[in-house]
């Protein structure tokens, strides 16, 4: 077996928060078991947000009840500030993940938090971790996912600097994963590997997590770069599904069974079975009304197989 | 300026033979036109094969007769055996490519030929070509391209070895430039990585270009990991359109538009005008009736702008 890959499914939260069909709390938590019965360790199963905001996305306290805790199975619930981080306590997600952002614009608009004011929202969420101490397995772990690392739809450009001060000082915070994501789906493989650099040296001891979107096709090309650089943590999802609601012209995360296929074709390992990976891909498909975009879905894996 | 990526455009030739619809000879000289104004140098415009085979490249005399030359524009023309050498050396062909296969499989199924013949085939072009050499002009360039490099729909697996003995022997026949490519579009970027260091051993006074499809998602991750690998030509197809007819499963070549996007947003330099390229990119998609599968004409290119 090659060095192992951790692919984070994120399918049924940054995946289903863009697609116009809300599906049910039910049908949420069957969409989490299909995924890991098809393999997923790590899955971004609800988000803490608004209902109001994210309709998609309501219910995440039901979707967490319909699903017992799961030997090796790791659940996570992305929460935008310190009222969502205390609704996921008050559920069984095993992870939390503090969603930011790297420009103004992008926090404004998402989370109405400038980056100042974001990492300060951090900064009192780790404040109280450290006080509940006191209560082993009372607090999930926690991990930051610092979007818009590649570009900002409203602030455009962010530079390798930028990216390093941020993450120094969320890692400064004590944050033991910290995830750089490309939102919108502009970066490029070059540009991966000098932002993996600067997060490394500036988070010696953080572990490094990866979050591309394919928009404009260099999604597996970032992974690719980013697996590389040494990072072992990648986001995506399954048939590739979603997008996110503010970032203007974002399409879907790179999908899962196509970042098997890759790695998997060069000795990677993963953990994943790609087959029941496509079986999955056409199930949500069926359940959102809409074919989706991965290519594997379309074109099955190797040795030469159709996926239908 | 970075440094300079040649992308030889193959819309005209394996976009459009792998499409249903057929489109007439002065409309596919068109195409090579819109290409060469959005800034194509190198243009893979005709194949001289069999009507009765490949009906979309029927008239390829026509298309090359409505094309003036155009000093610092080479259009290609594709060959799979003496017979189209010949009809090649009767037009205005720049260049010739001449299309073989690292497989016996493939080589039967798409030339009839194995790979032994398809060397002896290429050995007499170029003896031939050795014997004309007293006319200065009259012979035009020519590469050869080796498909299923990275796997055979019929064959199965190619080993890196074998991709080295073949590269060895097109090399010993004195081809200046050898194109590796994916036909089926199964390789991924670790692979490349070795194809290209063994072909480069195997060859090291030829020029290597690439050819990439985009079947499994990592036709961009490949490029990239070619260009990396120090390779400075890359075969890509306006719009992602085509395949190939004998190819059961392939699609399309990767986009022009998302490899020039990929380069140039990395600071590489192209020679192409992006909107252009997806300018004619919907204009492609409006002759053969489809919208074509690029990730750029869909999403636009950077700053964030629609292609729309």
């Amino acid at each position: 077996m090659g060095r192992f890959i951790q692919i984070v499914e994120v399918g049924p939260r940054d995946g289903l928060q863009n697609e116009k069909t809300v599906l049910e709390p039910a049908v949420r938590a069957d969409f989490v078991q299909r995924l890991e019965a098809a393999g997923a360790k790590r899955i971004e199963a609800v988000s803490f947000v608004h209902p109001k905001y994210v309709p998609q996305m309501a219910g995440a306290e039901e979707v967490m009840a319909a699903l017992p805790r799961l030997e090796g199975r790791s659940r996570i619930g992305l929460v935008l500030n310190g009222k969502g981080y205390d609704r996921a306590l008050g559920t069984a997600v095993d992870e939390v993940n503090v969603a930011m952002s790297a420009t103004d614009g992008f926090g404004l608009k998402n989370q109405g938090l400038t980056v100042d004011q974001q990492v300060q929202m951090l900064a009192d969420i780790m404040a109280g971790r450290a006080n509940a101490d006191g209560a082993p397995g009372a607090t999930p772990k926690l991990s930051a996912t610092l979007s818009c690392i590649w570009g900002c739809p409203f602030d455009g450009e962010v530079s390798v600097q930028q990216v390093g001060d941020l993450v120094a000082r969320i890692a400064a915070l004590g944050v033991e994963e910290i995830a750089l994501a490309d939102t919108i789906g502009v970066g490029d493989p070059w540009s991966v590997t000098k932002k993996v650099e600067a997060a490394r040296k500036a988070a010696p001891d953080a572990t490094l997590r990866l979050h591309f979107h394919d928009t404009r096709n260099t999604g597996l090309a970032n992974a690719y770069a980013g697996v590389e650089a040494g990072v072992d943590v990648l986001d995506a999802s399954v048939g590739g599904i979603g997008g996110c609601p503010f970032a203007p012209g974002a399409t879907g995360n790179i999908a899962t069974e196509d970042l098997v296929y890759m790695l998997e074709r060069a000795g990677y390992s993963t953990g994943y079975d790609l087959d029941a990976l496509i079986e999955t891909a056409r199930w949500i498909g069926a359940q959102i009304g809409k074919p989706n975009p991965s290519a594997l879905s379309r074109a099955g894996g190797w040795p030469i197989r159709s996926a239908s």
